[in-house]
């Protein structure tokens, strides 16, 4: 009988669920899902298939069996931080935008210039985003190629897949003298080395680290700056990110500087392709969505930042009507919560805020936006699989062909904020508890690429 | 030199913060809180001072030193908790109102017959709100007598401050058969009962347990059940709590009705007074809130909650600035979290959205109400001496003759999500810090009435 069965590594059995769509979601109350040496998912079994009740006879040992109070989910896919505003979390933020930037923010991040405060910032983040849940993360690092490196060594290190970007910023009339590229060519030149260096990083062959391309946002870089990186972008084949049409201010500077829309401009730039990643959006037009649409784009939604530097709330529904790309970001620190489940509520709650209105003084049928609301389900798929999508990774789900990045949830740990329920709920119920308030303490493991990262939850 | 000394049972000292007004945080880097055997607060200084310096000396055992993570922060006070459902919390949110009344909330309420399911949820709702560090609740419990006592016996047993309210609703055109009072004398004889029994109990003699007459909300009661209602509230002196103006629907239910406002209505019925505490109130008229004003009632201000049940913001800044009493209330279940410190952040991020809108297709300058947002200081008010003035008890600051209702929160406790930051900060710093990230493992300790009823914390 045994060399019937699938040759694998370990499997993991219990109550499973993922959200391959943003109206679809999956549960198993039972299954058992298959990982190979090299982390990929190569089955996914009802635990009553004859194939699975094998499995658990004969290979016991290598079945990890989740309990009762524990829920398998993808891992959560991070598509917005700003590694080096770690230590203001939760700080300045009564400010306005112009004071937060020059008086606190600019002045932090050019402090990575210091290698030993880069470590000892980014170990801390990186470990908090594990312990959170958050497998994959796409970070904004400073102009510093030495630190923003370290950035990129520390998640092979920790074991988080991530996608990194050493920061491009050279406009003299947006950026202070403190920091800033020295030149646009520091800033090209700056980003292409750092590109080979995380490429040739020792112990990444296998690229679950990646660079990506990261002009801050139109308004810091030059055009020459712009038009380089977009080259870059297509010489090395690397990711994108950058913000768009972010803010009132922000849309309305690109409007009157280049006469058209962020989304034309960074297109007109090159820098709108299949792995570009646009952070923010409420200001993007019908017409901005549809190009992004077009090339394939995503938009990284942060809706907890939004409420603090957006003026309005990203139109997430009609995105997703369109067919537009979309996943979660924190935003750190201009979003005040390190917990990629903590803004997946809040994109529940931006969009029904939207879809309600907020004036009570407007009469109830002329306030608000309908058919904006998204629920749950659409929360869990932009946390995870709407994540996968935008980076283009097979990651997110428990496809088989996807990686194993996964969490195991424990609605019962100590600690927990859930209620104790008294009988037995649906997989769907639960999935719904943990996206309203799960926590850290409810990430009991954390794996990526088939390995476990986790040991973090309680440090 | 001992017979100087004040007579006191134990003192705090280290970094203290409280926020005795909707702007005024009040910071001590290093202070000396005093209290005394049946918990009052009898002495507040500054720990360089003579007699702090003291105490310090001379009775070191009986003073707790707080870490330099640590800070004392007032206990927190829940203005609006429906204890029986806990046990959906963060459940059914995606469904309509009717349905989550009909078939989940009312059918869930109706189970608080059974005593013992009644005291395996309460006792888990209790100690969770414990280590949540709110050291106040003001509780909706069922028609259910025997099951709402046994609540206000769980708070005493576990030592929270408690009110709680024993609920009526008679009216058959709005509540089911299943769950009704079996008439308006059974709500009225109910509800005196309830006051009598709960003043009563063993171990209640400081009254740290009240109880509060408790109409569910208009639409749930006839005029006759109001009306003896408002009659039992004058003659017992019990505090009194109800749904006001919560959503388009319920407010227009009672213009058409009543042919007035909530507000005015409740008046009518003599149910607003110093000692009123009413949820939500979205809809109040300017006219509503100066009745409110005029009479000392106060406003439980549920963020959470308004997102899924009130189609618009309450208008909090408008509302203090008439003088009008807020706290904050997480209101179980309709709002998906315990934590009254997340309910304070949201009360920050709605009051941020009213003020700048959110519908990006309207024009920046049409778009929001301006003068509505507030800061951090303004949620620590809500949660802590906005709750207590609401109650018009001695709680929720460091003066001196309030009780000593504290808890001590750590910054840097294990399964903290708050940034490691890597130098000194600002007691205020670190208030922000709090109020923006710190979750259940950060509450070291609670304090109620000067005794410490933590231990909730990891369970």
């Amino acid at each position: 009988m045994d060399d019937a069965l699938p040759s694998f590594s370990f499997a993991v059995r219990g109550a499973v669920a993922d959200a391959p769509g943003p109206e679809e979601l999956r549960t198993w109350d039972d299954a058992l899902v298959l990982v190979a040496d090299d982390g990929e998912i190569i089955g996914r079994y009802d635990a009553d298939d004859p194939i699975a009740r094998q499995i658990v006879r004969e290979r016991a040992d290598d079945v990890r069996q989740l309990s009762p109070n524990e829920l398998l989910l993808p891992g959560l896919v991070d598509l917005h931080i700003h590694a080096p505003q770690w230590p203001q979390m939760g700080r300045a933020l009564q400010v306005p935008l112009e004071v937060w930037l020059q008086k606190h923010t600019f002045p932090l991040e050019a402090r990575y210039e210091d290698l030993e405060f880069a470590k000892r910032s980014y170990r801390d983040l990186v470990e908090t985003l594990l312990a959170n849940g958050t497998t994959t993360g796409l970070y904004f690092g400073t102009i510093h190629n030495e630190a923003t490196l370290l950035l990129a060594q520390l998640c092979l290190e920790l074991g988080q897949r991530a996608l990194v970007g050493r920061l491009a910023m050279d406009n003299p009339d947006e950026c202070p003298d403190f920091y800033r590229d020295a030149s646009t060519r520091a800033a090209l030149e700056g980003t292409e080395a750092f590109i080979e260096d995380v490429r040739a990083l020792p112990g990444n062959e296998k690229a679950t680290v990646k660079p990506v391309v990261t002009p801050r946002f139109i308004p810091s870089c030059t055009d020459s700056c712009l038009e380089g990186l977009g080259e870059l972008a297509e010489k090395t084949g690397a990711h994108v990110q950058t913000h768009v049409s972010e803010s009132d201010w922000e849309h309305n500077y690109v409007l009157q500087r280049h006469g058209k829309s962020d989304t034309q401009s960074l297109s007109d730039f090159g820098l709108v392709n299949r792995h570009t990643v646009l952070a923010h959006g409420p200001m993007l037009s019908a017409g901005d969505m549809d190009h992004l649409v077009e090339q394939g784009a995503a938009v990284a939604h942060c809706p907890l930042s939004n409420i603090y530097f957006s003026n309005a709330v990203f139109p997430l529904r009609a995105a997703l009507a369109k067919g537009l790309h979309v996943g979660l970001g924190t935003d750190i620190s201009g979003g005040p919560s390190p917990s990629l489940l903590e803004n997946a509520r809040h994109a529940v709650h931006s969009s029904r805020m939207l879809e309600e209105g907020v004036d009570p003084s407007i009469e109830g049928d002329a306030r608000g936006t309908p058919d904006s609301r998204v629920d749950f389900v659409t929360a869990l798929h932009l946390a995870t699989r709407g994540g996968g999508i935008a980076l283009d990774l097979p990651i997110g789900s428990f496809e088989v062909g996807h990686r194993f990045d996964a969490i195991v949830v424990d609605i019962a740990a100590p600690g927990s904020n859930i209620a104790r329920v008294l009988e037995g709920l649906s997989v769907a119920d639960r999935v719904q508890q943990i996206v309203f308030n799960a926590a850290r303490q409810n990430i009991a493991e954390v794996w990526v690429e088939g390995s476990q990262v986790s040991g973090f939850r309680h440090k």
